[in-house]
This record gives C-alpha cells, structure tokens and sequence, in this order.
C-alpha cells in the first residue's frame, strides 16, 4: 500500500460515524443502492442495513450495494430481525415515510446515535417498519411529484445528519471499533 | 379538472421560484436526468436547462428529463449558449465542481437570482462551464469515494437553497410570470 493510500484510509476511519446508520427495506433498484451506499460513504457511515423481499434482489440488488467495499452491508430477510438488531445498538429509529404524523427532517437531532429507514421505491415503508420506528419524518415538498427518488431523500437527510454532526465537533474523532479499523486497513493493502 | 387538482396546481405555481434554476451539462442517464427533474419540481425549481453532446443523448434523455410535465426543460447544444442564456436572466452562475478552488456549498447565498450547473456522470463539468461560472462550490465528503451520484449533488444544494429561501420568506409569493403561470392552469386540465 502507497503511504498516500494509508493515509488516506486513516483519514477516513477517523471520520466514520458508528453510530449513524442506514436501513433499506426493499430498496432494490441497483443504480439507487449504488446510489445510497455510496451517499454513506461520502458523510461518514460505516455500515448500512438491507433487508430483501426476496432471493431475487438480493441477488441483483447485494452486488450494487456491496460494490462499495467500504462500507458494511448487513443483510436480512425481514425487518423486524433488522429493526430489532438496530434497536439493540440503542439507535432512535426514524423512517422516512410521506404521512401526516411525519415531522420536518430538519427537527430532528441527529447527534444523538440514528438510524434512518427507506423504503421500496414503489411502496414506500411497511407497516412494520412505521409501527416499529419511534418517529416518521418527510422531506418537505412543493411541487406536482408525490414524492422524490429514495437516493436522493437519504442523501438530503444524510447531509442534514452532516451538517449537525460537523458543528458538534463529532467529525475527527475515530470512535469506529479497533475490530473494523484493522479489518480496513488490511483489506486497503489488498484489495 | 377537479376543484382539488385546480388547488393543487395552484398551490404549486405559487412556491415556484423562477430565479433558482438548474443547467445539467452533458448528464446522460435517463434514471439521473429524472431524479435530477423530479427534486426540481420538489423544491420548487420551473425550469431547468439541459445541454446535449450529440444527437443521441438528447434523443434518450430528453424523454427522461422531460417526463416531468411540470418543470419547463431549454435544450442547447453547447454549453457556452446555455450559460450565456442564463447569465442574460441576471443569475450567479455556480458549477458544482471538486477543485480547490470550490467552496463549500453552504457559503453561498441562494436567495440570489442562482444557477447551478452539474457536470456529466463520468467526465464533471467542461472547461467551458468552469470559465463561464462565477463560483464553484463542492459538497464536503470524508469517504473513500472520488464523489457523488450526480442526481444526489443536485438535491443536497437544492435543499441548502429551499431551506435559505424558506427562512427567507420567499415561499408562497407567487412570482411566477403570467404566461406560464395560465399555461400550466391549461395544461394541467388536459394532460
Ligand atoms: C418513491 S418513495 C415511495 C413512495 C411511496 N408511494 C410512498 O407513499 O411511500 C421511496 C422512498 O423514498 C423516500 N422518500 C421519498 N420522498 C420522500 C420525502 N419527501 N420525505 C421522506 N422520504 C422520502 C422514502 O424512504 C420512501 O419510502
Ligand atoms: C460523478 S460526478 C463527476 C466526477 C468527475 N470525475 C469529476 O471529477 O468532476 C458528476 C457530477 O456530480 C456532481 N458532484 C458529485 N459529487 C460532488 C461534490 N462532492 N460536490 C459537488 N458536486 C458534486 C457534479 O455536478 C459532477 O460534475
């Protein structure tokens, strides 16, 4: 490995967020988990959740989602066992889901550890998922469109996680696990 | 037309913002060109500029770009006659650009008459875009990735620009010009 590599590595770990995290119900289009892991990566994410309606998308939908080799993808097959793990790790649980009980993005505190929740491209959030989420937020919107691309509606409560993030001085402080540090760095040199 | 889609449509025409406007370069995918129209029409952008490398491009993507009934598209061919175009309209001209002399998106003032443009999936913005802008400004990332999904850029901006000019008041003022303003009424009865 290049010093400039490693350094660069380094620098990254440094900014992981551990306690910031991501979880894709359904979300199947390859171009928008490329899309979503992708955004994760950019602000700081260390590992994202998926959960597959079936073998079929995980099949074609786990490739684009893990042609990001640095950022862990968790799989499930149902998300209660997603949800679940997610509440374990002592995460808020917001999903992102266009109702009427749903806050503005912005009100929330996203320095606390989160986990936010997307729905399918078609269908949106489950049942399941609303009922076991402690808060729905929605993305404001005031044009024609029903509602915006899922890569895109990560990406603008993401940067908003970012940006609170950023002023509490919570970026630079390599909190991610001695476990993931070495894994990433070993798999840097040889990739 | 429905009373409600008389209302809606009405509610939409008056959060448009004709001074903020978005001029895609050479992007090419038809998922990004919708996701790029559809977070404009969100955010209450109507009308977008697309400049067309060649004849095929325009051929594909203008159908995606396009789609969306609610956002005007201006086609060109080359990029000097777009932002020659938008610079007529009195905009700051932004290019969405990973140099060194970016600054960070959120310096910027968009309450401004603003324009931003967005470079091509694989190659960025042109040269011709980076001399004719007046500003470029870049999304901070701390992953391993080079940069965003184009699409994802887009809404990550334009949300910084809907929430300026939210806590700015300039929402719900109607100042969109008579002409469109009558064809969208028209349009929106006969789809
Ligand atoms: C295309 S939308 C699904 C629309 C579906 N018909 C519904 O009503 O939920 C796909 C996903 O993008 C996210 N999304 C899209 N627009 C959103 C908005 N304005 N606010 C919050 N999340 C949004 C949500 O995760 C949603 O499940
Ligand atoms: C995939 S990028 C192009 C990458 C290209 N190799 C370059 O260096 O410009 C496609 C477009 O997305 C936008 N973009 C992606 N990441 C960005 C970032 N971090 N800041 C600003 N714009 C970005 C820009 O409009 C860019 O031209």
């Amino acid at each position: 490995m290049t010093p400039e590599r490693h350094q660069r590595i380094l620098s990254m770990l440094a900014h992981r967020q551990p306690d910031l995290t991501v979880c894709m119900e359904g979300v199947h289009k390859p171009h928008n988990l490329a899309a979503v892991v992708r955004t994760c990566d950019a602000i700081g994410v260390s590992a994202v959740h998926a959960v597959w309606k079936n073998e079929q998308m995980r099949a074609s939908g786990g490739i684009a989602a893990g042609s990001q080799n640095w950022v862990d993808v968790h799989n499930y097959t149902n998300t209660k066992d997603a949800i679940t793990e997610i509440k374990k790790q002592g995460m808020q649980v917001l999903v992102t889901n266009l109702s009427d009980k749903a806050v503005d993005f912005r009100e929330i505190d996203y320095t606390k550890p989160t986990a936010i929740i997307l729905g399918q491209e078609k269908f949106g959030a489950s049942d399941v998922a609303k009922e076991m989420a402690d808060q729905d937020i929605i993305i404001p919107m005031v044009g024609m469109v029903q509602s915006l691309n899922v890569s895109v509606a990560n990406a603008v409560v993401l940067y908003e996680a970012q940006r609170q993030r950023e002023l509490a001085g919570m970026y630079g402080k390599s909190t991610i696990d001695e476990d993931t540090r070495q894994r990433m760095l070993f798999e840097g040199g040889h990739p």
